[in-house]
């Protein structure tokens, strides 16, 4: 390789311009010593406009993942470390082992250096922790006022062990819905972020890899599990409404049975916003059959990150395709989608 | 699949809002008459988060590009259909046979639905016409003034077929230089779309889709081929640097050889644009094994994207890494790398 350089990166102080896109000497001197410095591997080393890996025969699973998320950096993470784990945990929700990543950013002209480096270093111990390197990637510029900061949408690869058939439509009268733990941490910790909304909580993100609780469960009762998904954006309301859709089932959930945490809730009370609809980046719901629900429960809750899993509900028979809730009150009710996120750009 | 919209998307008169990102009812109605409605797959239309596809033992290429073009349409093409054109060339590059594309979309709240639409119908036929579906994606919507219209970020995998090994870091003293058709085309087509640049060109851009071009120089030398690339952004010069720096080598150039249609070359004359430097998505650079040059020369001349192809010169030994030009006024120079792009936003 010929260095070509005259001067490093100035990551103290300096700021992103339209030159770090524009494919020439400054493009690649970003790439060099940023990206590539902190993604660290072989693939991305190789400087080519794709990575090649190999694969055994089988079924793979691809997803990708904008992260527009505002503010950049919020208690728990930051948008680098969310856009590895989103995705990541996108792919693992089929019951694959995810293997290898893809990262595009859209940088704004005149971020400081200092803050895309925070990130990059965040994205790189987040992908390193997972065992699944970024092993290819894109950098586009856009002016001033044109974007905000930093865009990164990541693709993730995985490979669905045989035997696995995890598929939203899958959930049928009768099977059991558990979740993982406790709801709404992400989204509180966003707002608490916002510059126009400040509180006192310590709650932080729960943003995390969960493709290693998902091998745990898969390793346990592969064929019983039926649907897996991470409620994100819209929380558990549109996650178990989507389900409920793709599935052509109702779904009956009991209020008590779902973990909030106290100060989630006191902070939803304040925002006036339910705790059922704010958005989620480490958790997962998983629909099984009832006979395996006391086993694959047992798994989540020696998992770090299942401690707090409980069994929520059950599938019913409904063609209307309603997700009902018993209320703490001793009512009934109906959770509806809603129509958007209650607050945009949560992750 | 229960129906659950009361009126159907404006796509008229409407307009993209944040509830359009907030994973509830307005972003699935806007997925489901929009994006599965016209790349109207079977993976896509399982509405889960990530899509699973067989493949064969074997090597697998990925590929992420950003698309952040501006203007979104322009003569010759769309964001839509550069954005599926620009990562299957990425993929095809390896010498891959593409298989799949995931689309992540983000939005700026105000596009008119129109124009998400016009570009979704060119992004479907591109991805048709090329036969290589979507099969998973993502939409994100950011605050008015935090984006700018759309971009799209897109995600190819490809299966390398075996006995082809292509990388930038194959060029050696000897091998020959191929450019598959005349340069500059995207690059001035697109200038000649900006709002404040118009001049009267007949120019198009060149954007289109390599792999079948891709497949038949593999199915012909699949060994003497060493390096491929698409000259994007910093257009031919740049690629060669690239290719000169990842293989440890010099290349060779002749000005007389590169092909350049006068309209371009005028235009550039006009802007003061170097046709080196300036952008194309629809050729590809191919330094092969001296030896199969004119039959790969042939290859591209008898396929649709290769007529203009030609052979432009040589890798040399040279420790500096240096691109040469033997210039059309019987001198020498070198042909630099670009410090950015000429002009931002060009893919």
């Amino acid at each position: 390789m010929i260095k070509k350089f005259t001067s490093a990166l100035n990551l103290k102080s300096g700021h992103v311009d339209l030159s770090h896109g524009g494919g020439g000497r400054a493009m690649t001197q970003l790439i060099d010593e940023l990206f590539i410095k902190h993604f660290d591997n072989d693939l991305l080393r190789q400087h080519n406009d794709q990575a090649l890996f190999s694969v055994p025969a089988g079924r793979l699973a691809i997803s990708t993942d904008g992260h527009v998320i505002s503010p950049l950096f919020f208690p728990g993470g930051d948008i680098g470390s969310l856009a590895v784990h989103g995705t990541l945990n996108d792919v693992a929700m089929s019951g694959a082992r995810p293997l290898y990543l893809a990262a595009g950013f859209i940088l704004e002209e005149g971020l400081p250096l200092a803050d895309l480096e925070r990130i990059v270093i965040s994205m790189a111990a987040a992908s390193k922790a997972a065992g699944t390197p970024i092993v290819t990637g894109d950098t586009k510029v856009v002016e001033r006022g044109k974007g905000d900061g930093v865009f990164i949408t990541t693709t993730g690869v995985g490979i669905v062990p045989e035997g696995v058939n995890i598929s939203g439509n899958r959930a049928s009268p009768g099977c059991a819905i558990l979740i993982s733990g406790s709801i709404g941490d992400h989204g509180v910790a966003i707002m608490a972020g916002r510059e126009n909304l400040q509180f006192e909580t310590s709650i932080v993100s729960d943003s995390a890899a969960l493709h290693g609780l998902v091998a745990d469960l898969v390793a346990v009762a592969p064929a019983a599990i039926r649907c897996l998904r991470d409620p994100t954006r819209g929380g558990l309301a549109t996650t178990l409404n989507e389900l409920a859709k793709q599935s052509g089932v109702g779904m009956a959930i009991a209020e008590d049975r779902i973990p909030v945490k106290a100060q989630v809730k006191a902070a939803c009370e304040i925002l006036g916003l339910d705790p059922l609809y704010v958005a989620n980046e480490g958790k997962l719901v998983c629909v099984c059959e009832a006979s395996a629900a006391e086993t694959l429960l047992a798994v989540m809750q020696q998992h770090p990150l299942g401690r707090d899993a409980a069994i929520i509900g059950e599938v019913i028979d409904d063609p209307h395709g309603f997700v009902q809730m018993a209320t703490t009150f001793g009512g009934r009710r109906i959770v509806d989608w809603p129509v958007g996120e209650q607050l945009p750009r949560i992750c």
